[in-house]
């Protein structure tokens, strides 16, 4: 293994995808409100990625709209209602309670298998953080559910600032006390990783071939030579040197 | 125990003087400043509480500026290099290194021997954050040195408003997704208390006698019957019926 740079000082962590299995996640949260609705007709599968498949044309919109800083909780729903209509089901006609409650779907996600163990060894020697465009509401219940073991949750709510914004990785870096150079942003999207190079952080590289239920990733055209390649953060964990994984019996 | 209001779905803790002895870590870390310095005729103590003190002076000159939000930790060496300046050493002849040292003593501070257990106890049931007018890096660098167990690293930086500012506590809760009443701050200020339960917060006081040395608390005639009142954190978690510490042996 060749060093190609020295090694960083904290590590961010883009959460959707890189840590959690999103698309797993809202597919089952899906199936269980479409067939409370009496839905059983919809594919909880086609209607999570057509949920998804709005978050950059809603990025984009809320980059050029003149808008204050809104949560993703916010904009999630905005989407929700969206793919609601998409399929037919008019939002206004639905339960209010039962809309909010499939919303957080975003925040009852589950881990990748090699996340929590990961991020644990990572964290004896480094501090790690969210730099997730999720809000921290959203990383918090997240980080309960599966203790996720982070030491702050930074992103877009603290630095009001969405990704691939420069000012959401500068900004972040800020915050830690640290040069760009020195924060080292982990994901699973080359273009997101893209943004943060030419902010000047360090890139690791999580390759997450199931994100997308084994489709290809929509950014795969962005690859590039990051810093740290992996097939997981235990594997990252490795790399960088933390101690191995404690016992789980002790 | 009379149960007087709900129990709150979330504890805001204040972190200095609260959680950590800020007076302990500031003179140990200014005894060898002044070391350094050739200065072993200075008082630690006595430059600790100067240093300290200029804190709610500090603070007033800030929200009556119209500076745009600036850190704890640059409000410190400002505070710091007064403080200087009143002992007789003036900050331009130092080394400017020595002196950003010691202004981090306050990323240094121990907990109090109740602390850690006391929060991780009530994490078992409710998030802890904290809401303190400390910046991120200061409170992250004091939790990763004392395994303080945070969900999240709340307060001035986030919500850009330092205590006792309304928008501080309401901001806070605001992040959290919750109504003001259902977050609780924890904290051994009577003033800070007074200041979140006008903006509708549940409040704990934690009794600190020796947060000032010995000395009575400056804000002590801001006392209220508060919604707890305890000797430490562990005595809150009982209170709150969290589950018993772990043996630290397993």
């Amino acid at each position: 293994m060749i060093m190609r740079r020295p090694l960083p000082r904290a590590f961010g962590f883009d959460v959707f995808g890189t840590v959690v299995d999103w698309r797993g996640g809202v597919i089952r949260d899906v199936a269980r409100f479409l067939a409370d609705m009496g839905r059983g007709d919809i594919d909880p599968a086609e209607f999570a990625d057509a949920w998804r498949m709005r978050y950059l044309a809603a990025m984009a919109a809320y980059a050029a709209s003149a808008r204050g800083f809104v949560t993703l909780d916010i904009l999630h729903h905005e989407m929700l209602e969206d793919t609601l209509r998409r399929f037919g089901l008019d939002p206004a006609s639905l339960d209010p309670q039962a809309v909010s409650d499939l919303n957080r779907a975003w925040h009852r996600l589950d881990p990748w298998p090699d996340a929590v163990a990961g991020i644990a060894r990572l964290k004896t020697r480094y501090p790690v953080v969210t730099l997730s465009n999720g809000n921290i509401a959203m990383m918090l219940n997240m980080a309960r559910r599966s203790s996720l073991p982070w030491d702050a949750l930074l992103g877009a709510e603290v630095s009001r600032a969405y990704k691939p914004d420069p000012e959401a990785y500068l900004c972040t870096a800020e915050i830690l006390g640290l040069a760009p150079q020195d924060l080292c942003l982990v994901s699973s999207h080359h273009a997101d990783l893209a943004a943060a190079r030419a902010c000047g952080l360090a890139t690791a590289f999580i390759a997450r071939p199931l994100e997308f239920g084994g489709a290809p990733a929509p950014d795969a055209s962005a690859a590039q030579d990051w810093d740290w390649s992996c097939n997981g953060i235990d594997e990252l964990a490795d790399i960088i040197g933390g101690p191995s994984a404690p016992d789980p019996e002790c």
